[in-house]
């Protein structure tokens, strides 16, 4: 495998960092995972766009532009023969002597790398079951930071409950998100999401879901909603890059309306593929 | 210098970790600073159950004891001739190809190494400057973990604003502890911190000012105080194992009651010393 470390490329035993890179000390950075789909990449210019806004967000000053991100990122891929699958891309604010305060001269560091990324077509086709769980994570869910532990906590419980996700909500009237997915509810035909604020990531795969449902005339509303009407909605399924969509038929053990994938949340998923060309969304 | 990584005593400059090591990409492990006075720890043990705590909480397999930790930082310690100063410990679950799961089989990283610290003597004399700011961290702080951006952000807007620390608070009602320290306010000579539970870090400097006010006969109250409670105090103080016991003297550009350090700090400062030798409390 061929990485991608700042401007050079590199062979896999070689991808190695110092112990005082603040992405190690700290979770000091930001990070994307990028699709690739019949060997181009699914909305690169989303996520780099997204990507910088994180580095902004946290004040690792990068630019990607300046770097020709897009570009290596296109020839890491091609290094890497990626056919089908996904690079994940990781920018810590560099190594320093250990102190909470941003070093005055640290260069960042940054990652890429091919991930073996496959569509989860058994998931899609049955569905799969969610725990319901508090959100204890912190309050910049919209900086794609490298500090996971709240997500991984709850990712991990889910699975020890049989389960493939965690839904979040912060209480009982307010479900965020999943913790490495957006959520959606289907209730009388319109689809409902979390508004994009501090308390979710704004993810691209939920972007383009805003891009079909416009496509497909589905009304798409973005408001807070509770546990309650997770429970009781019509159809729940959740979104991200490497899930794509894959719908939610049972939570906590409650089965979802009939406990099958909804007829929304399928027609979605049929359209999923008519657009893998594109670069970037509106 | 000398490195503890693993069982093992490197050099400084093989001191490097895998990219894909959970530290790195989720910051997904755990840490300590503990302070050396004299050649010898001041309250080790106590830094010791903290870490296995936080190893338990984040539900990373490691044995402290097992792994002989005491016997070994000892060792790190006498091979890199510290006499005044500390060491950073850091374990992360380790190195797995990236999945939020746990992975199956993998060894926890542990590195540990000196910190040169030195006692921040002009701080403690003439007292610092802080400014408020909201807690936007996860709802975890006990678990002292590698997820430190939200305290990063908040350290450096103090800074910029010109000041040393930034008081954390949840709401108006509700201070929680700065960015990196405890926060400790005196009225009418009781001393009154944040109680120990899931918002704050339970510091081990903060445990030896209680064992240290109750040597000295000062009332040591743990409740929930107010943004309000902090303005108006008749002193304030942060505690940590590297600024011991500082003074806040100013709070977003206002006197703290006359702006010097007050009396209670400054005798808890005074008899500090007295206990450097201890190597658990209570």
């Amino acid at each position: 495998m061929i990485i991608l470390k700042n401007d050079t490329f590199i062979e896999r035993n070689e991808a190695v960092i110092d112990m005082e890179d603040r992405g190690f000390q700290f979770g000091d950075g930001v990070y994307e995972v990028i699709r690739i789909y019949n060997g181009s990449f699914f909305l690169l210019e989303d996520h780099l766009t997204r990507l910088q806004y994180s580095l902004n967000e946290a004040q690792i000053d990068v630019d990607l532009k300046e770097h020709q991100m897009k570009e290596k990122l296109i020839e890491l891929a091609e290094k890497n023969s990626v056919e089908d699958g996904g690079l994940y891309i990781q920018i810590s604010r560099g190594v320093a002597p250990r102190n909470h305060l941003f070093p005055a001269e640290a260069t960042a560091t940054i990652f890429a790398y091919p991930l073996p990324l496959k569509k989860p077509i058994d998931q899609q086709k049955n569905g799969v079951k969610a725990i319901l769980e508090q959100d204890i994570r912190w309050l910049r869910c919209d900086i794609k930071s490298l500090n996971l532990m709240g997500n991984i906590l709850a990712k991990q419980k889910a699975k020890d409950s049989g389960a493939y996700e965690a839904i979040l909500c912060r209480d009982e009237d307010h479900v965020t998100e999943g913790s490495s997915t957006n959520i959606f509810i289907v209730k009388d035909g319109k689809l409902i999401t979390h508004p994009k604020n501090n308390l979710i990531l704004h993810g691209i795969t939920r972007k383009y879901i805003q891009f079909l449902a416009e496509k497909l005339g589905i009304e798409f509303v973005e408001r807070v909603y509770s546990v309650k009407e997770v429970l009781e909605a019509d159809e729940v399924f959740l979104t991200s890059t490497t899930s794509e969509v894959t719908p939610i038929v049972e939570i906590d053990n409650k089965k979802v309306n009939d406990g099958q994938p909804g007829p929304i949340t399928q027609k979605l998923l049929e359209q999923y593929d008519q657009y893998l060309h594109v670069d970037r969304l509106g």
